[in-house]
């Protein structure tokens, strides 16, 4: 029998990554996803634009429509999460209240991982070039720039992936999740 | 350490009860769900009109509305049943070709249950005065009566619900799951 099959009433949790494009949310969940599937976990990513395009075709980035959307990946994290899943989301959610809100309909601890990053940086990086085109005013709904951004006020995790990498993020949300016996400490592995 | 938790690698699915309302999708999931929770498994329900309140709101009853909110449970199904949880989806999902389209897009296994009951006997028990209002005319878009129903083809089970009883119902969905090794028969229970 295998240590992942063998654990007693393995509990599910949601890891929220919240903050704007480009801070390293989808990277920092993947890489997180590969860490607790190698230790045996059932993990479920759910990243901002691929879960709109199944769950909220239709809505825009107006705040209710918004709003909606991060309703529902929050009801699809609780459903995973309250059965033992590792639910991961890669979604700037940018209003607090609605993070608040999906927070208190959690049946499973919700872990709240702010990556911060400053506007410079990210306009510097730019990967997508969207950045340069919101600040050029091309992009009337662009979280940061010309839409609002709501950092938490409290949250579980704060990381500076402008002065962090990808490994020690990762690191960092996983010793967290350790400490409060989330996650099982990865004694056996390299 | 409780037969629930060493289990090996417990495998989910995802059991659809499709049917016209009334025909016993909420009673006969309900129940299935109980005696599923009661052999230790993880279980959700998803019933039609909750999640359609979760994911659909704004959504109405024409074909592609319908579709839709017929491909978003699936979605949900989907993630669930991979990740170990016996989902059982409570929802009319009036149209082959998209239940179709929802079986093929499961990882798990995909358990179409078709439950059977003819209109004269619907509109005869009518619980909440459905039948007599569309019969009437006064709903248009009324699942078997003013909108389409089509039964599936090829169905895993099928289940006269004017004949049968809802716990000769679940037992029957029960011992097809038994057979099939993806529930464990239930040797100890009473």
């Amino acid at each position: 029998m295998e240590p992942k099959d063998a654990k007693v009433a393995i509990a599910g949790f949601t890891v929220w990554l919240t903050g704007l494009s480009g801070a390293g949310k989808s990277t920092i969940a993947q890489a997180l996803a590969s860490d607790l599937a190698a230790r045996g976990r059932r993990v479920e990513v759910l990243d901002g634009d691929e879960v709109r395009r199944h769950l909220s075709q239709g809505l825009g980035y107006s705040k209710p429509d918004r709003d909606t959307n991060v309703r529902r990946i929050g009801y699809v994290a609780n459903l995973l999460s309250r059965n033992g899943v590792a639910a991961i989301v890669a979604a700037i959610a940018p209003y607090r209240e609605v993070r608040g809100e999906v927070r208190r309909a959690h049946e499973a601890p919700f872990v709240e991982v702010f990556l911060d990053c400053p506007l410079e940086e990210l306009a510097r990086r730019d990967a997508k070039g969207l950045y340069a085109r919101a600040l050029r005013g091309e992009l009337p709904q662009f979280t940061g720039v010309s839409d609002p951004y709501e950092p938490p006020d409290h949250p579980e995790i704060e990381i500076r992936t402008d002065r962090v990498d990808v490994e020690r993020s990762v690191r960092t949300i996983l010793e967290w999740l350790e400490r409060r016996g989330l996650v099982e400490p990865a004694c056996g592995l390299a």
